[in-house]
């Protein structure tokens, strides 16, 4: 057990209320504590520490100046989120952040009143702040939306959307672009938290709008010039200019750790009659934590680790995680096709692709936030003839689906998509899980749909996506590591459609797609010392079947089951379709599908997710032995 | 027939190389032949008109100015790409557009490599552009990437997004902003040419390229204040500084129907050494045809029509439009709870939300073509106590998965879906179709999924939407006309997960889920006239599915067959899972599952379509009988 920190003006602080009694003065240290807090929780349970760091101050200030809970406060993706948590009473169970039965990683609307809408995914907080802000201005009662989101997720295409659209929210919505990749402007010192404090001020702003009125009832050329004169002459000093052009007051940028300029510009914010409002924070990810500060990703995402050195616990050494073998197998294939392209939203290391983009620069394409973008892009560079890899984790995938029907299989274009994180994925919980994709993708024409039973498989079919070049190909695979087979000297292109029979029974047949092929073989095991024979086939392809092994594994066993880690509509759906096309159920016909259950889980260790969801070694012989005592009168029983 | 138009110029040139043989000052008549040709083709067929008369000049000009197919030339939406077929050796065919077996509407790869990309849904174009550009810098072969796209289509996120990536294609990228509803800038004269002439001039780009080298080599205040006077300057005259921030070119306004102004600011666009270029046209749409341009949506889509006239070919008297039933519905219950909004992705009366706008425009959105937004802005509204409905056509929707997944599944929300066009559609062919929604949907905890069989179904559904107040619903209908049914003079809130028994009998059951209802009746008559007594029960819900209906219908007949206007992995496949699940198949089940088949169905009449989908009731019929015939040795052949 790590030491607590000392924090006795924060253990006074359970909530907002308690924190807008404070003397402004005293704020700096209630901030230097937050940070100290969140440091020691995410020492004990790893998580996201860098994004938090950057806040502290913001999260602060954000609480001292505006009215939460009602004022409406939306945390973009929601890694931010956790000096947010303390803040708001949740300090008590911060060390249970991530874990199973804990607090969530991201901001969660059954957790806490003052979390008023769920993030994970990146860019929604905009839209969801402005749909806050213009209930209440339907309902005539008082509250904004408020909106923190960072840079980098201002890249999609929803942040854009949203921006567009929110001028009729007028005072009641405040964006708080926190800009801690210096990517939009330097960090900037006093002179400008002066300007952003006379710019952001009530007077400043009653002249400005009656400038604009006058200017309205000129001619229309008096009117333009007058705008960008007006823009210019901000601009110059504060720059901006995008989002004034999208209909924002733009106030900044100010120093995000400096609540001597935070407090003021927020209150000018918070009492101004026009909007909306972007207030452009400055801050640094990390910051406080002199490991976290020296660290190329700021911690952005960390195991538990020492306080005091920041030295992280080391994952046990251990198979090679599946993005790790993609990356090389994609890689290696690269060297002799120069048609490959790769292509991340955002996460060059997350999928793997940093080995590629080391390689291959010209072909390595990271398009930021921007998952739509990046599969029509895909389908163009396709069309010209490169043959680009999207590779999207299975949840963020969704951003795109519009694309991949429209853009991708309408068009039978040979993008391949390497889609990480299938399945559920421990403790980023349901947001990241990767449920859907075998279901939203096997649905549509010309599509080839692949999962890997294990790495070395990953390694085949990534290959077979190299070389499939005749439409759309997706292989999926889980979070984490592999399962330690070797890794093949010669990867093979397997042939489309054709699954593998790993063991050869009798009365049991188990039809596995993907990696729940070890709990499969498991269940195997189990049951042959109990006397049933077991057949295990790793299925490969949800789309296209594999028909004939399909046909003759129900045919000739007694009972057959699928498994997948995907929802309903998917790999076991599409078997049971098939056998009910040709009639195989017409005569008796003992076959069960297992997936996902019908709801969101919870996070929690993988091992214990799949349990839950009841797609374990365990939940596969209970299945098969249910189904073998179920009595049907048919012809099963009339066999055995 | 119509009278052809007269057009000796036009009939000389069939394809682009033709075009660049005439000589500048030929365009004029060019281009007037080329629209009466286009008026007199969409006379005939129907389809977009407005679209391609306010880019007949623009057409034209790209053609004559840039090296297509070389240059690859990417229409955004493809409404407006008539005039480039008749201009690209498509002409002798432009009078089956949209007919079975004729052309398509939009863009297509398939039709001409002058169509290096098919689109129909917005804003994709300057991402597949980028594609094709940077395939071919890294090829190391000429050729740029261009897409003309249209102020409405920029508000997509997907079009800021590629724009975002767009600095890394330099010239080989030009983006021509179709600028045709005044909103962005009002049309413009001989100035504006003039000074776009200028700053798109070699010497103009290199002069300014050698101050901006210049400027990053002073100290950084100096080059933003250099960059900010450079944009300054040309701002005044001439807007465009969202585009700039981007990081293009800007060049414009210009008079879009002024070939004089046009030709020599495209040449000097193709001919720059920098870029990526925006090129910003104001065209009308419309123009030269006088009936469209006085017609409030400038004959955006229209039927059949006189060519003198204007007069369009009326639709025969007959029942209500679904969206229309919708609208009114939804305008009904607005009148008696306040916390309805609606929501429309630039769609306002193909939703049939304009009733609604006009009686209640404060809860009335229209977000542009926003779908991601969209959604989460409604997920935000629900949050805060409104109940909005999102009107999208099930095809849109794509767009929005990961919000609908993300901020309404997982949350839980009371946002309601109303999905129109869901099934096939007709003219507008593949991409239009809505295939997938409920396979995309039902697959998603917490989601109820309602399909209407009927016009008054669909009231029934709409009120059963306002009343569920637990959670995300939706309810799917086709496009067109409803069955005539008699509308319910009081609207039923339906038990959800309760399906209805429209006919009862004894051997056949036929359960079907949406507007096959009609055929699914049709084929019962037929059954019963060869003594096989018939069942059909409207299941009304995808999900949660009535188990016991199902279940008592699967165990009481010989045979059982599922048909939806959807494909695979949808309703049937739940079916499927259900009676797997419960055992019922283990004794021998003759149960089928009718729905889309596994490719992308091209334009025809929907009843051509459907008969080629086989879901019409000869379909049914013949499913029935050899699911019947089939010899499986099982139970049903002993009970005969």
């Amino acid at each position: 057990m790590v030491d607590l920190p000392v924090t006795p003006l924060l253990d006074t602080v359970s909530t907002p209320d308690d924190l807008r009694r404070l003397k402004p003065e005293d704020l700096r240290q209630l901030a230097d504590e937050l940070r100290l807090e969140t440091i020691s929780a995410v020492g004990t349970t790893g998580g996201h520490l860098g994004s938090g760091l950057g806040v502290v101050e913001l999260t602060t200030a954000i609480h001292y100046v505006f009215d939460t809970p009602r004022d409406r406060l939306v945390w973009d993706v929601g890694h931010q989120c956790y000096p947010h948590k303390i803040l708001t009473g949740r300090r008590d169970r911060i060390r249970t952040l991530r874990q199973g039965g804990g607090l969530s990683g991201f901001t969660k609307r059954s957790e806490s009143e003052y979390d008023p809408f769920g993030a994970a995914h990146s860019s929604t907080s905009i839209s969801a702040a402005l749909g806050f802000a213009i209930a209440n201005k339907l309902a005539g009662t008082p509250g904004k939306g408020i909106a923190v989101i960072g840079d980098g997720a201002m890249s999609a295409g929803m942040a854009y959307e949203a921006m567009n659209n929110a001028e009729q929210a007028g005072n009641r919505l405040v964006v708080i672009l926190n800009d801690n990749d210096m990517s939009i402007a330097p960090p900037v010192g006093g002179l400008s938290a002066y300007l952003s404090r006379i710019v952001s001020s009530r007077e400043f702003l009653s002249i400005r709008e009656m400038m604009k009125k006058l200017a309205r009832k000129l001619p229309r050329p008096f009117h333009q010039a007058a705008r960008k004169t007006d823009e210019f002459a901000r601009g110059m000093t504060m720059g901006g200019t995008l989002f004034e052009e999208l209909g924002f007051y733009y106030v900044g940028p100010i120093d995000g750790h400096n609540l001597d300029h935070l407090i003021p510009v927020l209150e000018n914010v918070r009492d101004a009659e026009e909007g909306p409002i972007l207030v452009h924070v400055v801050t640094k990810k990390g910051k406080g934590y002199a490991p976290a500060e020296a660290s190329a990703d700021k911690y952005h995402g960390v195991q538990k680790f020492d306080v005091i050195t920041g030295a992280q616990a080391k994952a046990p050494p251990g198979p090679p995680q599946y993005q790790n073998v993609f990356g090389q197998a994609l890689a290696d294939a690269a060297a002799t096709d120069d048609r490959i392209c790769a292509i991340t939203a955002a996460m060059p290391s997350g999928t793997g692709l940093d080995t590629f983009a080391a390689s291959y620069p010209d072909r390595f394409f990271d398009v930021g936030i921007a998952e739509q973008h990046g599969v029509t892009f895909a389908a163009g560079l396709a069309a010209q003839g490169m043959r680009p890899f999207c590779a999207i984790y299975s949840t963020f995938l969704q951003r795109a689906y519009d694309q991949v029907v429209h853009d991708v299989a309408i068009q039978n274009l040979p993008v391949r998509f390497a889609i990480d994180r299938a399945g559920l994925v421990g403790a980023d919980g349901a947001t990241h899980a990767g449920s859907f994709d075998v279901t939203y993708l096997a649905t549509l024409p010309n599509f080839v749909v692949m999962a890997a039973a294990d790495e070395a498989e990953l390694v085949h079919m990534t290959h077979t996506c190299v070389a499939h070049d005749s439409g759309p190909i997706a292989v999926r695979y889980p979070r984490g590591a592999g399962t330690g087979v070797a890794l093949p000297d010669v990867p093979q292109v397997l042939e489309i459609g054709k699954g593998r029979v790993v063991r050869e029974g009798k009365t049991v047949a188990i039809l596995s797609l993907g990696t729940r092929l070890t709990e499969a073989l498991k269940a195997a095991d189990q049951l042959e010392a109990k006397g049933l024979s077991t057949s295990v086939a790793d299925l490969r392809f949800a789309k296209p079947l594999d028909e004939a092994l399909i046909r003759r594994l129900l045919t000739t066993h007694e009972v057959a089951v699928t498994i997948e880690e995907g929802a309903v509509g998917g790999f076991g759906a599409h078997v049971l379709t098939l056998a009910s096309d040709e009639g195989l159920i017409d005569g008796g016909l003992k076959l069960r599908t297992m997936r996902l259950p019908d709801t969101f889980q919870d996070q929690d260790k993988p091992d214990v997710q799949y349990a839950e969801a009841g797609l374990d070694a365990a939940a596969i012989i209970d299945t098969v032995l249910k189904a073998l005592r179920h009595n049907s009168g048919g012809v099963a029983e009339a066999r055995a």
